[in-house]
């Protein structure tokens, strides 16, 4: 069984974006046992489409195409596609009306050019698309498998992943096994990849059920695949590999499928009727921004201070000065003072406070670059009583990085603290298989955010292309 | 002259990795006017690579191969390119004291195996490769330049832009003109790309200069390629293009490069000695955010509050409860006062506000979705005498979208400030030929930030990969 992708549009073929689609596809199609042998690119060239239409169809049993499906002049790939195999298109009014209702839902007015897109070629297989206005389709020819898919990765990984590899897979056990594959992506910060490779491992290898790692970070992501006779057989396969991940790791998974760390964090100051306030310092804004990224965030986030010199500090948040004198600004009591004054200030339930040195300069003996307090303030009605926690941590990172990871922190202990976990951070949870959660002593960077660290897990998001 | 792109590598085909060396190459290509046509990618097989090769000997002018290059038994593009077309292999005693030398250097011992890495094509034109121990070639066959590379980023792109391109440019240019090509990038910030264009295509028509057009959401790109018989020729050419380009809409170029917007402003108010402080409503701590993404930004940033609650306006930023009883959150007073009140809170020179309706929800049929007020409010030391200027805005775009613009007007206005030029936003510049500066009466969206116009510049960012 042999796979092709193929990739249209100008934008790849002018190097204007890094064509991460078809990585995704391999992937997946691994998983399938599938093995991807070849992948290209074409313009938005009728020509160049249809010789690599026909390209495809000889040579591969299953040919993936991206791209090209859009409402503009430039978008070919069902046209050509259609000419290249002798087919007619045709209209489809279901799909005219879904795409219709799509407009209509996000607020927007259909423009007539997008009425192109429910055109398919006669005899395809229509695939519907939840989260944009370019639905795929599927056709046979020359005893191949074609499947055109939209070019935006989240509309293409979506189809992908519920419509085109479970066809695929009932295509490939043939009528008779009828098998149905499954995926669920568990979202996960706090442990290297490397780490969570060694303490799950052992699961999901009885042949019927996969676990993949990816790092995305400062997140690690778990999918866990799973084949069975049904879809429930597969839900159920995969249900029970979640559980047992969850049973081991369970406090370090944020989320499923799409879900952010923030959207998470705000679900649950919505659900609990919490609100928060965020005092930063090193994250310069950062963890504000995610909070108001979410629709519907003015509902529980009051908003934030970001204190970047020691007078904002004192004057807004109320950090007293003798604090800053004696401790300096990147300090335990600093971090407690803001996350305290910040609640304070903004009569909220939960105060947020960051304070480090995120390089590159800026770092001395005593305290280096990398070093951060991450402190958190809440009130009775959160948690029993008013209380607060600081926590030091050396994230040896870029500039970058360390802002981002520390946001993470800060929003994750938002989460930790209204679910009742324990309120740790990623160095805290480096040994993975080793030491229990609260066994831990230092406070030294865990090795996974040590670039330096050859075995470092959560490095793998440094490679971005390659191989000799 | 047609360009086609070769990745070889198992790695690749399994999704491994996402190949960002096509992007790479393709761009690069760009510069000296040469289009790609094709990218592909096949495993590490004999057959699938010979193929490919001969498929893109014929069917391309220049076929650019990376992978395969390495010492191990899976490393097969030197070996099957020579029997491909028919060429011994030959070792090169100079490329092989030059890898020793290199295991040296990296205090590594050499293995037999990377012998292996000093044959060649007979004939090949041997590429050294100073940070790797593969060497490139090149070799022509059948009318078409055949360049293999590693596909290790780093060292590919090394070996691209020191010894593969300027070789390309001479084949093209032919080996009497030997012309060099240069190229530079101006950002600019405020009008659509269709608007750049029309004002801008009749520059750079003359054969020896070229302008190209790209959108990176919210800014526009151009860049500005000139060849000429030495460096210093295309730079003069180039220096003539980019002098027209300025005349014509010089206060929207904001930097060079690598230039970010929040660097530009950061370096202006260091450069003045003034200080800058934030007000963010909608923005949520997005301008914060960039502003402290720069290192070193503490010299002059000090500091915002992300006032989302109207009790933290008031209590926060000094805003008077009546303004915002009377005129609502969103409103022109109020953004003055929070750019007003946030100036004086951190005693900053400038204070930067927003508030506005970033949506999906909260928007009304007097205040819909997409309104925002963009406040600046700075100090006689800035300007002649205190003062604050407050614009209206509908930027119909979504949520994210919505922010991020916002956030960049906001930037912008401290750049013009502190430049002396108009504090105008997109929507002001939208007519581009048409309108002199300070001619426009409207407060209404350009068209080029209303998604529902087809003619829309700035929306070709929403495709982030693929096209759809």
């Amino acid at each position: 069984m042999k796979a092709e992708i193929l990739t249209i549009g100008d934008e790849v073929l002018r190097g204007e974006i890094v064509d991460s689609n078809k990585a995704l596809i391999a992937s997946r199609l691994l998983q399938l046992d599938i093995e991807c042998h070849y992948q290209s690119s074409v313009r938005d060239d009728p020509s160049d489409m249809r010789d690599a239409f026909l390209r495809g169809a000889a040579r591969s049993d299953i040919l993936l195409v991206t791209g090209g499906l859009g409402p503009t002049r430039d978008d070919l790939t069902t046209e050509v596609l259609a000419e290249t195999f002798g087919r007619e298109l045709e209209f489809d009014e279901a799909s005219f009306e879904i795409i219709h209702a799509f407009f209509t839902r996000v607020g927007r007015e259909m423009n007539e050019t997008n009425r192109k897109q429910a055109y398919f070629p006669a005899g395809a297989e229509i695939l519907e698309n939840p989260v944009g206005t370019a639905p795929g389709f599927m056709i046979e020819e020359q005893g191949a498998v074609l499947v055109c898919m939209p070019g935006v990765p989240r509309e293409l990984s979506l189809m992908l992943d519920e419509q085109v590899l479970p066809r695929i897979a009932e295509k490939v056990q043939g009528a008779g096994g009828a098998s149905r594959v499954r995926a669920r992506l568990l979202r996960t910060f706090g442990m290297g990849e490397s780490s969570l490779e060694g303490e799950l491992s052992d699961l999901a290898r009885d042949g019927h059920a996969e676990l993949a790692f990816r790092t995305s970070f400062p997140d690690n992501f778990l999918r866990v695949v799973a084949r069975g006779a049904s879809v429930a057989d597969a839900d159920t396969r995969i249900e029970e590999v979640v559980e047992a991940i969850r049973e081991r790791i369970g406090d370090l998974i944020y989320g499923e499928g799409d879900d952010t760390l923030e959207a998470v964090a705000g679900r649950l100051l919505s659900e609990k009727g919490q609100t928060v306030a965020v005092a930063e310092s090193c994250t310069g804004g950062l963890i504000a921004h995610r909070f108001t990224d979410v629709p519907g965030s003015s509902e529980y986030f009051l908003g934030g201070v970001v204190a970047y010199s020691n007078e904002a500090k004192h004057s807004l948040l109320g950090v007293p000065e003798d604090l800053l004198v004696e401790h300096g600004a990147v300090s335990e009591p600093v971090a407690r003072a803001m996350a305290e004054g910040v609640r304070e200030r903004f009569n909220a339930d939960i105060g947020v406070a960051t304070t480090g040195i995120s390089g590159p300069g800026g770092g001395s003996e005593e305290k280096p670059v990398g070093l951060v307090y991450v402190g958190i303030a809440w009130s009775e009605a959160t948690q029993g009583s008013d209380h607060s926690r600081v926590e030091r941590f050396v994230f040896a990172v870029d500039r970058a990085r360390h802002r981002v990871l520390t946001a993470q922190v800060g929003l994750d202990w938002v989460r930790r603290l209204l679910l009742g976990l324990e309120l740790v951070g990623p160095s805290l949870l480096r040994s993975g298989g080793g030491s229990a959660p609260g066994s831990h002593a230092g406070m030294q960077p865990a090795k996974n955010f040590t670039p330096r660290s050859g075995a470092a897990g959560l490095d793998r998001a440094h490679e971005t292309s390659g191989g000799n």
